[in-house]
């Protein structure tokens, strides 16, 4: 059966006060979507009604209770209506409880919905922290909802654009918090996955590069031990496994050299550090019409039973209900999530 | 007097054994350079004939004892000759104790004939701080022996490519000790200097960014709570004296911003946060012949009684001798040296 082939993916709708319904519109008016997945958004009907309009996008909504009724027709949108949104009562760009509840229940049953099998894989829009704690829920991203109901430990971000590919040690914790977080298992472990996600994402014999924590990566232990104490041993242990690695490396060359194809993935020892190169690289910012021009880089989460991947920006509430936000990262993050699903 | 518009600027040669000496001889084969400057390099004539040499470059070296023996034609290069290295005894791309007191030697004299004015400005080529140490010499960098001879106490490191502009509130330390540095005072001093320098390059009412220490700075205190106790209040401290400021911005959208033009300058809590986004910005590296096509950062100490400028790269021991580096960088940041001194 050729429809079988694609995929089944998940799409949450974000926070119902960002930009997220909104650029899952615009993404799911791309015909390009349709030929490589089978897309199901999960959220309320309504609010993807209103982001069809706010997007103006020529898309009909068909609400579902199930994905055995999802159509999967360029031209409609499928959406899992969880019914949970009073759209009289929200305003874009402002936190709200009940927006957060709607998000985080999306999210929970996109997850479901993964484990289950009932979908191939899933894809997420932004969320709201704040909106997520009013509504009760302490968590504090989707990568620990994902962590806490799927029961993963080893769990890793990875963020990818184009051949730049990081992994970190660590993500949203305190910079303080972090560096007590760089030790050799859990080094060795996202060296493994890194290496794993490479190969899935085509690259034969991945080289990668592992980053120092300190400057100059230590010095030769002039500024900092972790160097020496918890990385240089981690490093070796995955060569003896016969993976290509290499470092520790200066923090403030690796990613200039991965930017340049010399490495097929690097290891940030924490969220800034892989998160700022991949900015830098990705995010593109049009000074003439103070708008970025380019958002492209997607969030993969590795170490869990089920595919995700998602945006790698955030709520963009200072925009969020005007129509003019990019749709180019979802897209992105859905064409890996197909990759990952077929691979 | 049309001579005495040209700052008299001074040029280490850096570690004898890596690419200093030889990107020297290219920066002065320049005819450029002498358009803007006369130059004048501290440091042995011996090791200055020998780059001639190695960077295949038609200039005739000078050996004199004072800058006022210096005749600053193109096509010569006036050393001020310490005569203190025995070339027959050097090995590039070896750590070596008698390169360690040469180099250290020549920013000792070059920072002495700046603070008794015979200089306007300094600029300096990388040095090796093994080396160093083996020679006796206990610094961690130049910034460092500048601050040492020069008694500065609130000096900072700027970082400049094109219009990017970054200053860092430390640099040379572990990330550990880096984040304890984070201090509302230490803050509001880099702001001042990050701003005052802007307008003496040109820009008339600098916008700053300030980067959070944390990841999303901090997303209202979730995450650390720096933002909350040092960073903010030195905000709203430099704010209060007409210092356009933003943040603290989260550090992974700023460095974006910032190249976007969003920003004039940012503000870098640690070494690291700072350098990786300006060499991923700056520094490019060519896949297919394995060299950096592009190296061209210049690294500024601001806050000393005298210009510092100096390349934003090391030694390069891997390529020493080899007449392969680019002086891209040194040319760079002997413009910016001239254009300080001038302003």
């Amino acid at each position: 059966m050729t429809i079988k082939a694609k995929p089944i993916l998940g799409i949450t709708m974000g926070d119902p006060t960002g930009i997220g319904p909104e650029i899952v519109a615009k993404a799911l008016a791309t015909d390009n979507i349709y030929k490589i997945c089978m897309p199901v958004v999960v959220g309320d009907a309504n609010i993807m009604q209103q982001a069809v309009e706010i997007a103006d996008v020529d898309l009909d909504i068909r609400s579902i209770s199930k994905v055995t009724e999802a159509k999967f027709e360029f031209g409609h949108m499928d959406v899992i209506d969880l019914k949970n949104v009073d759209v009289t009562k929200l305003e874009h760009g402002k936190v709200s409880a009940m927006a957060g509840a709607a998000a985080f229940a999306a999210v929970k049953k996109v997850i479901e919905l993964a484990l289950d099998r009932e979908i191939d894989g899933t894809v997420t829009v932004p969320i709201n922290k704040e909106a997520l704690n009013k509504a009760g829920y302490d968590f504090s991203g989707h990568t620990e909802i994902y962590a806490h109901f799927t029961g993963a430990k080893d769990y890793a971000m990875l963020l990818v654009y184009r051949n730049v590919r990081i992994i970190h040690v660590s993500t949203h914790v305190s910079l303080r918090e972090a560096i007590k977080l760089v030790k050799k298992d859990r080094i060795v472990k996202v060296i493994e996955l890194l290496n794993d996600a490479c190969k899935k994402l085509g690259v034969q014999s991945p080289k990668i590069g592992v980053a120092g924590l300190n400057p100059h990566a230590s010095d030769g232990g002039l500024f900092g031990d972790e160097e020496k104490k918890e990385i240089i041993p981690a490093i070796e242990k995955t060569r003896n496994k016969g993976i290509l690695v290499d470092g520790p490396v200066p923090p403030d060359t690796l990613f200039s050299k991965l930017k340049g194809g010399w490495y097929d993935g690097a290891v940030a020892m924490y969220h800034d550090q892989g998160h700022i190169p991949l900015k830098v690289i990705g995010f593109i910012w049009d000074k003439k019409t103070k708008k970025w021009k380019s958002v492209s880089g997607v969030n993969i989460t590795l170490g869990l039973p089920i595919v995700r991947t998602s945006v790698d920006h955030g709520t963009a509430f200072e925009i969020a209900g005007k129509g003019i936000a990019l749709p180019d990262s979802l897209i992105y993050a859905i064409e890996f999530a197909a990759k990952l699903v077929s691979n």
